[in-house]
C-alpha cells in the first residue's frame, strides 16, 4: 500500500540545509512549508520537564492551524528555562518572517543534547534564503532532524486522490507517550482540525505509543499532521486506515533502526481479559534485556518469555492456558514445552524480525509492541554520547 | 560494623558439592543445616510463574520454623509443572533423610534455567553422605548456589553475642519483589518466627527490594531468615538495624556484581512529597538503560536524569526546586547547570561507586535504590545463555 518512494502532497515542499550546529557539516536545520495554512494536530511528550519547543508548541497548536514547521537536530533545547523559550519563538518568527507568513502557524522542534542553550543566532542565519531551497522530497526534510539515526525516514499512501506522507526521526530515549522521535505527517486531504486530532491520537496509540526502544521516555516527543485540503475531502475511515498503517510502519522502521539495533521485535498479545493487560503484557516483553538479548543472540528461550509475563504482577494469568509461537512456530502449550525444530527456529530468529506470538487463552484483548534487539552497539552509541 | 571474614553462627554448619548439574564440575549444590530447629520467615518473588520450589516453600514456611535448607543451581525447577513440584518436594525428603531432620522443616530453592525438569535423581544421590561435609565456612555454602556471579557472597555482623550471617547470590533478572536472587540469612538469636517474619520485610524492603540489576524480575526469588535462638534474647531494634546494614551491603555487593556490571550504581532521592514517590523517582533512575550507560562511559550527562526524573508522568515535579549531585559534586540548582570542575567529576565517575544525589526540595520523602552500570558484558553474558 505504500508508495515505492516518499512524495510530497500537493502544495508542500521542504528543505534542509546544516547552520553550523553539526560540526561535520551535516544537515542540521529542516524546514517544512505548505503553501495553504493547514489544519492541523499534535501529540507532544509527556516528560514533566518538556522541551521548550513543546511548551511553545502545545500554545501553537492549540489553535489548530499550521503553515511550516522547522526542526534543528544536534541541540534539544530542554531544560533551557525562559531563555529557552525565547530561543524557541524566535526559531518560528524567523520562519515567518522568511515565508511570509503568520508566527502563529509556525511549529518548531528541536533534537538532541540537552541542558543546552540552542545557538540561536546560527539558526536565524540558516533560515534566511531558505526559501529558494525548498524542493519535494520528503527524504530531504528528513535528513535533517537525524540524530542517531542510521538513515532518514519518509513514507507515503494514497486516501483516494490525497496523499499522506510521513517523515520522522528514532532512535533512542524511546518509550511510549512519544519519544526522542519527531515524526511529521503531511496531507493534501480536506479534513477539520478536531477530526484530525482525534485520527491522530487514534493512530499514536496503536503505533507510536507501543514503540519502546529502551523504556526512557525524551523530553521532546513530537508527532504533527498538517491537512492543507489541496486534494479535497477524502473517505475518513479510509483515511484513518492509511494514516494507522503508516504510523506502524514508520513505527516499525524506526524500531529496526533503534540505537545499536540489528533487528525488529514485535509482540503480538492476544487473548488476553482486556485490551489494558494486552498492553501491559506487551510492554513487559518488548522493555525486557532479557528478550532484548535473547532476540540479539538468536535464542528461543521459553524461561524468559514465561518471566517477562510472570513479572507483570497485577495481570491474569494461567499458564494452563498459555500458546507461545516465535516466528510462527510453536514452542510452548498446555503447560509444557512443544517438540519444534530448533535449529530451524534458531536459524529464522538470527533473522529480521523476530515475532513473539503470545495467546494467553483468556479472552479478547490484544495488543501490539515494537522494539528492537539490545546490543553492543547500544552500549557504545550511550556510553559515548557528547554530555555538555 | 561487618566481620572481615564471614563466620558461622552458632549452630549451623554447610556444603556445598558438585552432583552432576554442572557440567564442568563447580559446585551445583548446598545445604545449610541448623542443630536446632529454628524460627523462620521468608519473603518469595511476586511472578506470576513461581518456580516449584517456592510453591513448596511458601508452604513449608507457613509454620514459621527450618532445620535445613537445600539450594541447586544449574536448573531452576521454573514452568515445570506437577512433575517440578514433586522433584521440589524430593530434594527436600532427601535432605531430611540425610540429617534424621522432618522434611516440613527443609526449604529448598533451585536457580538457573527456566523450563527444564530437574535432574532430581542426581541430587539425591549428591545429598547421600553430605552430612559428612560439613563445614563452618558460610562462602562453601555461596559458592554452590553460584549462576552467574564472578564471586561468592557472605557476610557477618554480631548484635550483642548473637551473630547475623547473610549468604546470597546475583545476578541477571533481577528487579524488585526479590529476583533470580536467593538469599540465606542465619543468626543464633532467639526470636520468634511472627517477629522475624516482620523484620525479614523491613529489611527486605529497603534493601533487596531496591535492587535492579535488569528490571526483569525473576520466578524463584527467596530471601529466608533462620534464627535458632543458641545465642539467647537479643535486643530488637539493634537486630533490625544489623539485619538492614547487613542486606544494604549484600544489595550493594549483588548489584556490584550484576551481569557484566563494572561499578555500583546508587540513587539516593530526598525531598520529595512522600516516600511513595521518591521510591518511583529512585525506581526510574537506576532502570533507565541511558543513566546505566552514562555511568558505564562516566560521562556526568544532565540531560539524561532531567529525562529519567521527568517520565514519572504522575510525581510532583518542579524544576526550579531540583538539586542534582554526583559522587558529591554539585551539577545542578536553580534551573540551570553549576559550574563544576567537569573533568575531576569525569575521573571520580569513572571508578566505582556512582552516586547519583537528588533532592527535589518539595517535603521529606526519601529511598535509595542500587544497581549497576550497562556493559557489554550484559550483552555478551545474556546473548549467548544457554537456554533449552
Amino acid at each position: 500500500m505504500f508508495h515505492e518512494k516518499a512524495i510530497m502532497p500537493k502544495g508542500y515542499t521542504c528543505a534542509s540545509i546544516n547552520c553550523g550546529l553539526k560540526k561535520d557539516g551535516a544537515e542540521d536545520l529542516s524546514v517544512i512549508y505548505s503553501e495553504k495554512t493547514a489544519s492541523a494536530a499534535a501529540v507532544f511528550t509527556k516528560n514533566q520537564v518538556p522541551g521548550a519547543p513543546v511548551i511553545v508548541g502545545r500554545e501553537i497548536i492549540a489553535k489548530g492551524k499550521l503553515q511550516a514547521l522547522v526542526i534543528n537536530s544536534k541541540v534539544s533545547n530542554v531544560g533551557t528555562g525562559e531563555q529557552g523559550v525565547q530561543n524557541a519563538r524566535r526559531m518560528g518568527a524567523a520562519v515567518a518572517k522568511e515565508f511570509g507568513c503568520s508566527a502563529d502557524e509556525v511549529l518548531m522542534s528541536s533534537t538532541g543534547v540537552i541542558a543546552v542553550q540552542l545557538p540561536i543566532e546560527k539558526v536565524e542565519a540558516g533560515v534566511v534564503g531558505i526559501k529558494d531551497k525548498m524542493n519535494n522530497d520528503p527524504l530531504v526534510a528528513a535528513k535533517g532532524i537525524m540524530t542517531t539515526d542510521t538513515h532518514p525516514k519518509a513514507y507515503s499512501v494514497n486516501v483516494g486522490d490525497a496523499v499522506i506522507t510521513l517523515i520522522a526521526k528514532g532512535s533512542g530515549m524511546i518509550e511510549p507517550n512519544m519519544a526522542t522521535m519527531l515524526a511529521y505527517c503531511l496531507t493534501d486531504a480536506d479534513i477539520e482540525p478536531q477530526v484530525l486530532d482525534q485520527m491522530l491520537r487514534k493512530a499514536v496509540n496503536k503505533s507510536f505509543n507501543m514503540l519502546s526502544i529502551d523504556t526512557d521516555t525524551s523530553t521532546s516527543d513530537t508527532v504533527v499532521i498538517m491537512a492543507n485540503g489541496l486534494a479535497g475531502k477524502v473517505d475518513e475511515s479510509a483515511f484513518q486506515e492509511a494514516l494507522d498503517q503508516l504510523s506502524i510502519k514508520m513505527t516499525e522502521t524506526m524500531a529496526r533502526d533503534g540505537e545499536g539495533a540489528t533487528k525488529l521485535i514485535r509482540t503480538e498479545i492476544t487473548g488476553a481479559v482486556n485490551y489494558d493487560e494486552a498492553r501491559v503484557y506487551a510492554k513487559s516483553m518488548i522493555n525486557s534485556p532479557l528478550i532484548k538479548t535473547m532476540a540479539f543472540g538468536a535464542d528461543p528461550n521459553i524461561g524468559r518469555i514465561l518471566m517477562a509475563l510472570g513479572k507483570c504482577f497485577e495481570n491474569t494469568f494461567d499458564l494452563d492456558k498459555l500458546t507461545l509461537s516465535i516466528n510462527d512456530t510453536l514452542i510452548y502449550k498446555d503447560a509444557g514445552k512443544v517438540d519444534y525444530d530448533e535449529p530451524e527456529l534458531r536459524k529464522t530468529i538470527s533473522g529480521d524480525p523476530v515475532v513473539f506470538q503470545i495467546d494467553l487463552g483468556l479472552g479478547d484483548g490484544s495488543a501490539t509492541t515494537y522494539g528492537c534487539d539490545l546490543t553492543h552497539g547500544y552500549v557504545d552509541e550511550n556510553a559515548a554520547y557528547y554530555s555538555s
